[in-house]
């Protein structure tokens, strides 16, 4: 089947960039002495999990409990559940996962759930592998770091069922910061307190086997920290336009890793000013305050017009889009675009070579 | 099941103010002498679209193809393909479709879409019906008013396996002018260039015997235009925070219609200044300025955090968010909404009576 084929608007995977994004963030991670536990939210997709972990990742993290439940009945091992698991009935899909996949990883942040999954796993008669989750300053979930997090840590020593790996912490705040320099200084900073944490589990005689954070903006500085032992990049096997517009080490550009996915779409309305294409809002995320831009399509900008709709706006009158014409744009976000497919068209130059399922896709639960 | 049972993020529909509704829509359409075929583009729901033709409603616009071959599939009849179906690929879908739902129509807007149209449809032996999608100032899709739009309704005559039934103009920019007075002035002034067009088709001996438009914003506006024939209203049936706050007749909130899907999160991580939810962008659409809204659960506010979480900001101190704490928000878009779920819980009061596939969800091909 030739790409040309495939039903519009779909989400497209280049696999030649893709695994050589996989290959090159392997090859950092090896050199660095750390190890990688990529984010699958970004992708919710268990071949794309396989593959990494194929190249050398340890497992995947997960967003969720049901993305974790999708991963591990597809044989996906080495799980990190990233969010904390608080609803009894959750507990309970969660002991069924333990059995199922016992390496699974969870964190915490508060005695009371520590003290509920203690219980849960001692009735399940199972061994729930924890991580203390600390705040590095994303304001999102994480316990305070210094004595509130080695308090959080003795609870779980204390809980026979529960056995203690080491941190996590996500600095989301620094994932995104223009620029190579500013980056590092943010990620740094907000860092710090948590290999603090570290030195303090260490002098309490608590375990810290694992101490896991970074993202994609910071998957080149994280690694400097000698405290940390693993990295959770997620969207480095794909990119988006968000993501390459931070800048490297080398550049105003994040060009370290390819663009490897992009959204094709078919012109189905042609007028003087303006082309529409079939692809809007139901087909990229619109999270980012930018849109999607056409790929090696010059004459024209995307702008989103409704659900199912994009605006074509002629830049160039000396091209103006044909109808039934395709166009392939990179998506601003990786991570919510991947979750409005079921199925990535994998595809290696004018081929294409296979689907996989995003089986993992609306499991936010 | 008790609806505090339902794992989150979950997408909840109330089915007594869903049935109102559609009752209040019924006897709206019924009294002003017009039809009424929702748009399921709304809800990609074939029990939804259901519903809402057994309390009167013709069928079903749907804004994709794919979208309609679901709900052909359900059993749904009197089908609307409002997005012009272009590609080779996709009008052999179509013939396929139209053999099984001969009733479905489809809207045009160009010749060479017409000729293409009207060969494919005498090389399956089917008659395919066709409305002449008319330009009225959304800058989407749509043949200019006026001379064009009738040169486009001959050539349609002159195909003989197409059935020309009338006419289609979206006011996209009309849906949410604010204020209801404002809005019908905006709304007949776009749709007076429909009407002309109509009388054009008229003069010119061109079927006529559908003039469909209109959105939720101008349901009580477009009934008072002769020349219309059927409503395409589609929010109407659930509503959200976008259509609540353009106004309505009676002030300065859309309130004809009831609030009647919720988004249901818990309360994962809780922090002196924060509370945090389990339900971020992959939960709820991000494509409006405003966030969701907590439902009667005053005392915090809600701002997107991330993929997966919410972040409630504690506005009374009083009253903070409690960890596994479950609390429900209005959407700020419900169709983008719909797409990220797989199914919509139907609840009556606190009791979970079923569940809906949401089986059209993706379906933008």
């Amino acid at each position: 089947m030739h790409r040309d084929e495939i039903p519009t608007p779909a989400l497209l995977l280049d696999v030649d960039r893709f695994e050589r994004n996989l290959a090159r963030m392997a090859a950092h991670v090896r050199k660095a002495g750390k190890n990688l536990r990529p984010h699958a939210k970004t992708h919710r997709c268990p071949e794309i999990a396989k593959r990494q972990i194929a190249a050398g990742a340890l497992g995947v993290a997960c967003a969720k409990l049901g993305e974790a439940e999708v991963m591990a009945a597809a044989g996906v091992r080495g799980l990190l559940i990233t969010t904390e698991v608080v609803p009894p009935a959750s507990i309970r899909r969660l002991m069924k996962l333990i059995g199922d996949a016992p390496d699974t990883m969870l964190v915490v942040d508060h005695p009371d759930n520590v003290r509920a999954l203690g219980r849960a796993a001692a009735e399940a008669g199972v061994t729930l592998n924890v991580l203390v989750d600390i705040h590095v300053g994303a304001r999102r979930t994480g316990v305070e770091p210094g004595a509130p997090a080695v308090a959080l840590g003795r609870l779980v020593a204390e809980q026979r069922a529960l056995r203690l790996r080491g941190l996590q912490g996500y600095a989301g705040q620094c994932a995104h910061v223009m620029g190579w320099t500013e980056r590092g200084d943010a990620s740094r900073r907000a860092m710090a307190p948590l290999m603090e944490t570290r030195t303090q589990f260490e002098k309490a005689g608590l375990p810290v086997e694992i101490v896991a954070g970074g993202s994609t903006g910071t998957y080149d500085i994280d690694v400097e920290l000698p405290g940390l032992t693993e990295l959770q990049s997620g969207s480095y096997c794909v990119m988006d336009l968000d993501y390459r517009q931070v800048g490297g080490r080398a550049g105003s550009a994040l060009t370290d890793f390819e663009m490897a996915i992009t959204v094709v779409a078919t012109v189905v309305s042609v007028a003087a000013d303006r082309a529409m294409v079939d692809a809007g809002l139901k087909a990229f995320s619109t999270d980012k305050p930018f849109p999607p831009e056409a790929v090696e399509r010059p004459g024209v900008t995307y702008g989103f017009a409704g659900d199912e709709h994009g605006r074509l706006t002629i830049t160039d009158p000396s091209r103006p889009p044909g109808l039934g014409e395709r166009i392939e744009f990179f998506p601003p976000h990786c991570d919510p675009t991947f979750n409005l497919y079921d199925r990535v068209w994998v595809v290696k130059g004018a081929d294409v070579i296979g689907t996989w399922e995003i089986a993992a896709r609306g499991r936010s639960d």
